[in-house]
């Protein structure tokens, strides 16, 4: 029933805790504070430029929810901690049960299917040995758009060809659960922090706490 | 130069304080935390319906929001307290200085262009008597769609007939903002909370921190 898959990476295969502890290691007592401001403009920023037809790629609208996350927060904005910090985007950690889970859903197609663009993301699947299990690495640049729109899903229906109910998406995030099984997808919610299902209207078809429950889940219904 | 005026309703002519004093009211001492969240949830559900084609008029998504912050807060879902405090929207105060400033901006015609339904947005002009200063209560609900799309923004346009540059915008969201400034307005930010500007490539012309002053900075420039 589920014949290829495609893998949010951020939040999902890969920790962004690695974020946090620069932030506090570059602002001291602020790291917490940082880092969750930043994460939710870095998604408004996505969300409102889609909406508004002014897109810039996932790297550039970061530093832009850095810099804002930085001023609303009284803190300066030191180019150097910038940099510093921004790197951090290019060395997160994998989960640990990511191979493993990978084996797990067998021979099917794998791709990522993320907000990041290319320069982003590639650095971290070379890093983390995780190419030699994905058949592609889509990203939403391609599109000029980010998720939730539905032209960002419909690469993974365009490049692993597989209709949208037999192509399981896996996101750690709620609203891209949301976004993806209102565009057809079965869906796979990694609640890794035991978060409420966001109110949007749709739910997902499987949720378990990481990828290797989730794994065992979809073997178990096939 | 400007011909007429716009203005966002919530935040802007409306004070949300008293959706706080109702939730601290209903769930004590969770005041402050479930007003930011919901707050917070609103926006993004209305950003993300959008994005996705799903739209639901405000009321619609201002309840789910309220629904997810109880329950990410692990507060109890009580259909009597959701329905008391979904009622306080029906009864926002007007700021006070709203009279006087629309007195200022003298005989340019003027109109409310928010997201929220018209049943939302209709008993509050009703009750604060704003009815009178306006020639028109625009919503986004004839769209289908919500902020930051242009398609909202050319409700004005099309209803009080002049040219984008030479209608004035005025919001106290930062987001609300940047979307009309792209749209190609020209943009007063009445910022209330001394917040640092949106980092989304486009700046406010005029910014106050209430609207008699931003009236008097408007007068002053013509």
């Amino acid at each position: 029933m589920i014949e290829a898959i495609a893998f949010d990476a951020y939040g999902t295969l890969y920790d962004v805790y690695s974020v946090e502890r620069k932030c506090e290691e570059e602002y001291p007592a602020s790291g917490a504070a940082m880092s969750r401001l930043w994460r939710q403009k870095q998604l408004e920023y996505s969300w409102l430029r889609t909406l508004m037809g002014r897109y810039a790629d996932f790297w550039h609208v970061t530093e832009d929810a850095l810099r804002y996350t930085l001023a609303e927060l009284g803190l300066e904005g030191d180019e150097e901690k910038i940099a510093a910090i921004m790197a951090t985007y290019l060395e997160l950690e994998m989960y640990p049960e990511v191979i493993e889970a990978m084996a797990r859903f067998g021979t099917r197609k794998k791709a990522i299917l993320t907000n990041g663009n290319l320069g982003m993301i590639e650095p971290l699947v070379a890093r983390s040995g995780l190419g030699a299990h994905l058949d592609a690495c889509l990203s939403a640049d391609e599109t000029g758009l980010f998720k939730v729109r539905p032209e960002v899903y419909q690469l993974a229906v365009d490049h692993l060809g597989v209709a949208r109910e037999r192509l399981l998406f896996v996101s750690s995030n709620g609203w891209d659960v949301a976004g993806a099984k209102a565009f057809g997808f079965t869906v796979g919610w990694l609640n890794r922090r035991g978060l409420p299902p966001e109110e949007l209207g749709v739910r997902a078809d499987y949720e378990a706490t990481n990828l290797l429950e989730l794994a065992e889940m979809v073997e178990a219904s096939a």
